[in-house]
């Protein structure tokens, strides 16, 4: 060596070499169906090896891994399910995630732009053809609703809270790209005179309307299919969702929608902006830059926005004020913008 | 939903379908030669922006990522390293491996076993043509010997120090599959009477005869080329260390090997595996369940030994006894196995 070997040793950056395997991990016991082969009271490699049809060996040693990855526990040599996996994992569960899962990680837009991450940074923004996830009626957003449902619905409820929509009377709701409802939904359950507007691409619209109909609130759901940015918006709406949606554009671009929003609501009407807004050190909470990293591989002008950033946006955009929540224990946060 | 929305929800799941981005952004950074750009005193994402020739949004919105993986730090906007990245990650340092890293994990078998991990699980060994990463001469192993050097010369001495070499007087000392060769310099550097026989593939020698000279111990370091297990070994050794190489087979051929081994030793020689070992549940440390499943992806029969597997192995091979010992702070252990 050519000085003495140092103490710290690289074994963070050996670990973050060795990360994709992880999701190599987790996507093979998908494909292996292996959480559906645990029963509740545990399970043998040799029992699950029977039930997937592999060697207990090539079982055993993905079973040991999926342990160190919070996926399985294992006690005196029998493997039990975490409350994650038995919800979302075992197709046993109503809450089954995991073809849509693997789906939106197989490929398109979430997977080939990381792999030209490097020219995405080079260049400032995605390096994919077509505006990357951003393409029209792009099929990734179909495997988004479906996988994000679970989030969507909790955080629904939480939104529903939040916006006191119990209490609102009758109003008119517009749920701009709604992806799998479940915002403008628990608002429909929390106030049975509110009618939805969902808005999204065609196929979307499919998931959405399912879990309306699911949720009992069809005959409220109305449908607004097309491009938000060019679709045109006939009504006028007392309340418009905007959630995890703002951060796909740029500031201009996010500036224009919000002003054609804005020209849809009624006097009191009010915007609101569900999305990942970091504290202005952009750093917390750490799904924020790693939000802000994938629209930078995904998207041509896409960023996380703090909330200063924010506020700038509505104004200019002719609101008249705003104001930043908390979304109960969720770390989302939620921006409600008044017309007037 | 089918019924109420839970109260847990894939966060973990999310995670781990998200994980290669990490790999992603470390190998950017390096690509871009990010850290290098980095002065002592804190950069700016503009700074770094100039010296990386890319765009300051691009540049952040990495930077503000790699402080979430630990790689950097950010205070007051301006980014800093971390000790692991100033040593390991920065051009400037001579401990810098940041293209070795990369190499090792752009492609070849590392890589392209987790591809095919679902049908290794399926075959209970790996889906690679050629025995995977043990095919004859496979150039993954010089990349692997220049990356993990840092840890291989920090074993090397704790290697050192465990047995005693520096009052072990004149010993003849193999080092079977020797990669960068810092186990047997250490012991070399720490005991001026020792010869060390270093054996690998001629492409790896290489790496380890340039550490040897610049360890000053040029003059008592002799190769062995080619396949350890077809080799003829003329020599009669004291020591034979066989360092990470017994987990890249199955427990037959690691008989084999050893029998081969037991018969160059001394009477009084010992035979020394460092190597991952984990606890009987094979769970801890977390290092060994995470190399059993790579060894599965990339190797026919590799996985990771108990110690009461491997006292099994050796007595096979016709050793007498066998004792375990821990490797200082290293989790990784060492078994060492007497001839007589």
């Amino acid at each position: 060596m050519h000085e003495s070997a140092p103490e710290t040793l690289p074994h963070n950056i050996f670990g973050i070499l060795q990360s994709s395997q992880r999701t190599a991990a987790l996507t093979t016991a998908i494909e292996l169906d292996l959480f559906t082969a645990i029963s509740e009271s545990g399970s043998s490699a040799d029992d699950i090896a029977v039930h997937c049809r592999a060697p207990a060996r090539g079982v055993r040693v993905l079973c040991d891994y999926l342990c160190v990855i919070g996926l399985l526990q294992k006690r005196l040599g029998h493997y039990w399910q975490m409350d994650e996996t038995a919800l979302y994992l075992d197709r046993r569960s109503p809450h089954f995630i995991g073809d849509a899962a693997i789906e939106m990680r197989a490929d398109g837009p979430f997977v080939e732009g990381f792999q030209k991450l490097t020219q995405a940074v080079r260049r400032g923004g995605t390096a994919l053809a077509s505006a990357g996830s951003l393409a029209p009626e792009h099929p990734c957003w179909v495997q988004f609703a479906r996988a994000r449902a679970p989030i969507g619905a909790s955080n629904g409820k939480r939104l529903a809270t939040l916006l006191e929509s119990s209490s609102s009377g009758a109003i008119r709701v517009l749920d701009i790209a709604c992806g799998h409802g479940h915002h403008g939904i628990a608002i429909a359950k929390s106030n049975p005179r509110a009618e939805i507007f969902a808005q999204d691409w065609p196929a979307v619209l499919e998931v959405a309307v399912g879990n309306a109909r699911e949720a009992g609130v069809s005959e409220r759901y109305h449908t607004v299919p097309g491009d938000v940015f060019s679709v045109t918006l006939r009504e006028r709406y007392d309340l418009v969702l905007i959630t995890n949606f703002l951060p796909d554009f740029g500031p201009a671009e996010c500036e224009d929608l919000l002003t054609k929003i804005r020209h849809t609501l009624t006097q009191d009407g009010r915007a609101v902006a569900l999305q990942w807004i970091p504290d202005d050190d952009r750093l917390s909470p750490p799904t924020a830059p790693s939000l802000a990293l994938s629209l930078l591989a995904e998207t041509p002008r896409g960023d996380v926005y703090t909330y200063p950033e924010l506020a700038e946006i509505f104004r200019r955009a002719g609101f008249k004020r705003t104001e930043l929540r908390e979304l109960g224990s969720s770390l989302q946060r939620v921006v409600i913008a008044h017309h007037q």
